[in-house]
């Protein structure tokens, strides 16, 4: 498999915040950092596919990050730059870094942000709608001529405020991501599998259920797949590991001729494994330092880990 | 392979806590239904071989749990009748079910207890020392005279109030089963896959470290082997599902020719699967609705599950 890089054509396109981050762990406090959803789900697919990104900075975004992005060669027509404050968010850790407290969200320039795709961006065959605004994914979605495929994240805070909306999306979608708290929340069932059945039935083929450092279920009419987390030695900020997971998926399964069960199996062990270094730094740091190559090896070495 | 039941040797002895317990979940409140460690192992390992019983019970112990024993043909040469009251233990399980809180704990018997070994039972291969006080476990480890294999499970009371003598007890067994934040309590090092290498150079072969729902891990110096868990349906009462795990798995271990880390990469799977049954109901009352070949069937769907 060839990557695609360089060329002009985008096979996956993907919405979601950018934002500067300020994460404290227990370790240690990092300020305005890179974060947000489509910076790290971006990241992940570019492993894999050409990748390009949609969403908005203000004109305090730092040149550094736009030349990050560059690195993992990730398309930037479609990020814009508007007058005001870079979106911006803080969050603190707790001792095992499973319980995340966000201290403040600052929406800044997404507050008024419409998305307007670049013509390329509209004949790409892949979409992931990384968390963000319901209204927003929408908006995306419904500029898209050319879609084989397209999965949707979301979060709490959206089920809580904008469920008509999100509804909406989930309808429309292949596959939703969702975690294990929020199909609970958006269901009302808390009894896990039956949560995912609901959600199931709500329109995608496919409902990937994640757990964070436990894992995800895949659910869909062809039965359950069970994808174990990979054992992090030394987890320094759990932050985008979720974003890294769907993107990661969803750039393996942009380069896949047919999608199957088999093949979203495939692709949600490679989300794990690009999830598993990410979480092995602050921000981008840790993908910034990989190849291809350390995930191939990453895969192989957990499919020892779980075979049977 | 077949089973052993009805012989006179008993392949597995099992020693830990018998008692009434009072179980409070969301739905429904259970009051003095059997439980202890020592029933759920050894109701899961009778599945798989000759299992004998090392505990003590009170005069109030109805006949008709010595009677749900008998139905799993579980030896209870070693389960001694004492003057007073039977173990008793009650807790409350939080809307999700996966946050337990202990309401009340009256030893009762237990505080006298010194297990004396039927002579058949000392001749016995394999022996699991099932979560008790750590100073009966190693009065029973020293009884054994032909062990092959032994396993411990301990608890976070054991850690806290009998460290030196777990610590012997540890030292001695070729594996321990210990919960995620027990293996950080014990070691002091919050990164599970660092604690868990520090509990393996505490003495033990294997260390696996279970995570409820969430499934389980095994380390080795071969390396580490990850099991999800078997996503249940409808749980009705998580009590004994890490009981029932390390049982099933013994079980299955009594009857490897070899014991090597496919072999028990094979009994965690099983040890699971029959967890996973286990709390589909309160106390025993699953495992005694159903046989080998329904434990059999779900390890198939299982495999299905986790196939790459």
């Amino acid at each position: 498999m060839k990557l695609r890089h360089g060329s002009d054509a985008v096979n996956l396109v993907v919405v979601g915040s950018i934002g500067l981050d300020t994460i404290k762990t227990p370790a240690v406090t990092r300020r305005d950092i890179l974060g947000g959803s489509v910076s790290y789900a971006c990241a992940a697919a570019s492993f894999f596919t050409s990748t390009g990104m949609v969403g908005v900075v203000g004109r305090d975004f730092p040149a550094r990050y736009r030349a990050a992005f560059r690195t993992f060669h990730i398309d930037q027509q479609g990020l814009q730059s508007a007058d005001g404050k870079t979106f911006r968010w803080s969050g603190v850790y707790e001792r095992n870094l499973n319980n995340r407290r966000t201290l403040s969200t600052d929406l800044n320039v997404f507050a008024d942000f419409a998305p307007d795709l670049p013509p390329v961006y509209r004949e790409s065959p892949f979409l992931f709608l990384a968390n963000i605004a319901p209204e927003l994914q929408f908006r995306v979605l419904s500029q898209m001529r050319a879609l084989r495929f397209v999965a949707a994240d979301t979060m709490d805070l959206w089920i809580k405020t904008a469920r008509p909306a999100l509804l909406k999306v989930i309808r429309q979608v292949d596959m939703l991501l969702i975690n294990d708290s929020e199909a609970r929340e958006l269901t009302g069932e808390e009894h896990l599998v039956q949560a995912a059945r609901r959600v199931l039935a709500l329109g995608p083929r496919y409902v990937i259920i994640k757990k964070g450092e436990h894992g995800s279920l895949l659910f869909s009419k062809h039965g359950l797949v069970l994808v174990p987390a990979y054992p992090v030695d030394e987890v320094h900020d759990p932050t985008g590991a979720g974003d890294a997971f769907a993107g990661g998926l969803m750039g393996v399964l942009a380069r896949a001729r047919r999608i199957t069960p088999g093949t979203v199996r495939r692709a949600m062990v490679y989300g794990a494994m690009v999830a598993s270094f990410t979480v092995e730094a602050f921000s981008l740091e840790k993908l910034q330092t990989i190849r291809r190559a350390d995930i191939e090896a990453r895969v192989r070495q957990f499919l020892r880990m779980i075979r049977c």
